[in-house]
């Protein structure tokens, strides 16, 4: 047994299942040669897999259950009666202390709850937040909240703007992060009451990065600021939209090229240049998103990505331990708490 | 002086003034041989323009004002204040029955306050919304609203699916329009309050169109329905990500073209089949955005439109009153506040 890192890996999430979770680290384990995989799931499935990759074999250890969590499962549901699934184990191997962060391809719902349960938020956080991040023109932006909270008020959008700011800082390597609040307009009279007050309290706080103020929709794809914030409501909408305006404009690109003889020969001229375009605006590069705020690694994959994108999720989670994110996180909550204007310390 | 239907031009709106509207006109003249135009703005400058423009002359006429609302004005200041500006005067000639429908690039906060103030909602409807179509997978659908109710009840968003789903069948000929409920999930408890009412409200009434249940991001650019009905903070952010996410896409796509020298040559070659896909995505064909639910057609260019978007926008206008938009929609908020359920009626 090897390694600096261990990585908790709830080995029966996702839609094509173990396979792809195992082949995913196997991918991963070539990245990071210092991590080490801790797989929850059916030892009887898990462990013919992992004779037919011995490498992955020397850094991995399996750990049995045979439960599960249902994709369709209730969040309570999951809390009160998944307490032996592959993914509670999991999540209960950070919280004492055998692995550093957890990845699971399962039920978002199931997974929020029960980390949120075991791990508990970092002081001054009354709500954790999903983060990603995703290609604009300037290189990449961090967005959240992506779903965890439908209804947020000031204080959660303030608090979400400095955890996204530290992700941006230690995870993406930005400098000074810029950080805006996601709006239908820029000025300082526009939206709802929750971003408006959000507005007045970044203003007022010395933040660790730079507040640019309110952003549109549009500003996301430009790269306006490395950090949006918003609620979970429109953060979640927003960014499926986008998903979803990439594969359309994708499918008309394809279609375009299939619609003529010169079309097609232009297309395999273009082929190795396009691949760039494919690999820039490929999901699954951007796969993994961050629950922040919680103490501790928590990280979401896509159900439906493929052992490449799963690997990217595992990557995510090894980058926010290896730069001790969470760490920093707090230790802006403890600074920022300890400055006069209070508003950003927890509510509950 | 001939033709059926007259159209009030707000000729002073939009960042490249009356030149803009003008030549838009005199595309729209083509396409619509029985429509006469209203401009309402500086004689002074309109005038000679339109000189030029000898076949627009014979179906226009000019309406002198000095006074013009800016683009940075505050709605409220611009009705107290704004009584003879150019936008005013074309949406008074909308109420006074010289033209039957109106199109400003104008400043879109006080081209709603003003054309709520003169125009009024129809009777059963509360706040009205705006909506604009847009490319699908499956062809076009209706989203709305893009902006007009930054917070919306269950009732709000009920109406707004009424009234998208007239305009999707009166306007873009849909036989029987599916109605979709903008969310983060598509179970039944997913979302807020005020979706899960209106989504419990829009089961239990008899629709004119289909209630498909709750949507997602990425079923908007999929086309699931024909009709998507989200708040205004949701619609305008989501609506501007994708307009972004597009102008992103085909940005990438151009870095791939010129990225070596047998890509630039299959660009020439696929050039003609590729134009296809920019006409696909051209902003301009989307041009205007319909208020809907006002006792009037009122539609709103972009402001930074060229003369072929504002074309678009002078078909939308076209379109709405040939088709008799506004009476249909009146027609089924009589039937549905005439059902035993009447949640449909205005609380207000």
């Amino acid at each position: 047994m090897s390694g600096d890192v261990a990585i908790a890996l709830d080995a029966m999430g996702g839609d094509r299942g173990p396979e792809m979770v195992m082949q995913g680290a196997d991918i991963a384990r070539l990245r990071f040669p210092k991590v080490r995989y801790l797989f929850f799931g059916d030892a009887a499935r898990l462990q013919p897999m992992l004779a037919r990759l011995p490498k992955l074999g020397l850094v991995s250890t399996i750990h049995h259950t045979e439960h599960e969590v249902r994709a369709d499962e209730k969040p309570s549901i999951a809390l009160r009666s998944g307490r032996g699934s592959s993914m509670r184990l999991a999540i209960d191997s950070v919280h004492d202390g055998r692995a550093a962060g957890v990845v699971s391809a399962g039920n978002t719902g199931a997974l929020m709850a029960m980390a949120k349960f075991v791990l508990r938020t970092l002081p001054g956080i009354d709500r954790p937040a999903i983060a990603s991040f995703f290609p604009t023109m300037r290189g990449e932006s961090v967005m959240l909240d992506l779903g965890a909270n439908v209804l947020c008020d000031a204080n959660n959008l303030v608090q979400f703007a400095v955890m996204g700011e530290v992700f941006a800082r230690t995870v993406l390597g930005v400098l000074e992060p810029s950080v805006g609040l996601l709006n239908v307009g820029s000025e300082d009279m526009k939206g709802h009451e929750a971003v408006r007050d959000a507005h007045a309290i970044l203003r007022a706080t010395a933040l660790p990065g730079r507040f640019h103020g309110f952003v549109e929709g549009d500003d996301i794809a430009k790269g306006t600021v490395d950090v949006v914030v918003t609620d979970g409501f429109t953060g979640n909408i927003t960014l499926k939209a986008i998903e979803g305006t990439v594969r359309l404009y994708a499918g008309f690109l394809r279609g375009s090229f299939r619609s003529s003889l010169l079309a097609r020969l232009g297309y395999l001229l273009a082929q190795p240049a396009l691949k760039t375009l494919r690999v820039r605006t490929d999901p699954r590069r951007y796969n993994g998103a961050i629950f922040l705020g919680l103490n501790g690694v928590v990280v979401k994959s896509h159900g439906g990505t493929d052992a490449f994108g799963f690997a990217n999720a595992i990557g995510v989670a090894v980058d926010m331990v290896m730069h001790g994110a969470i760490e920093k996180i707090s230790d802006d909550f403890t600074r920022l708490a300890a400055l006069p204007n209070g508003s950003l310390a927890a509510s509950g």
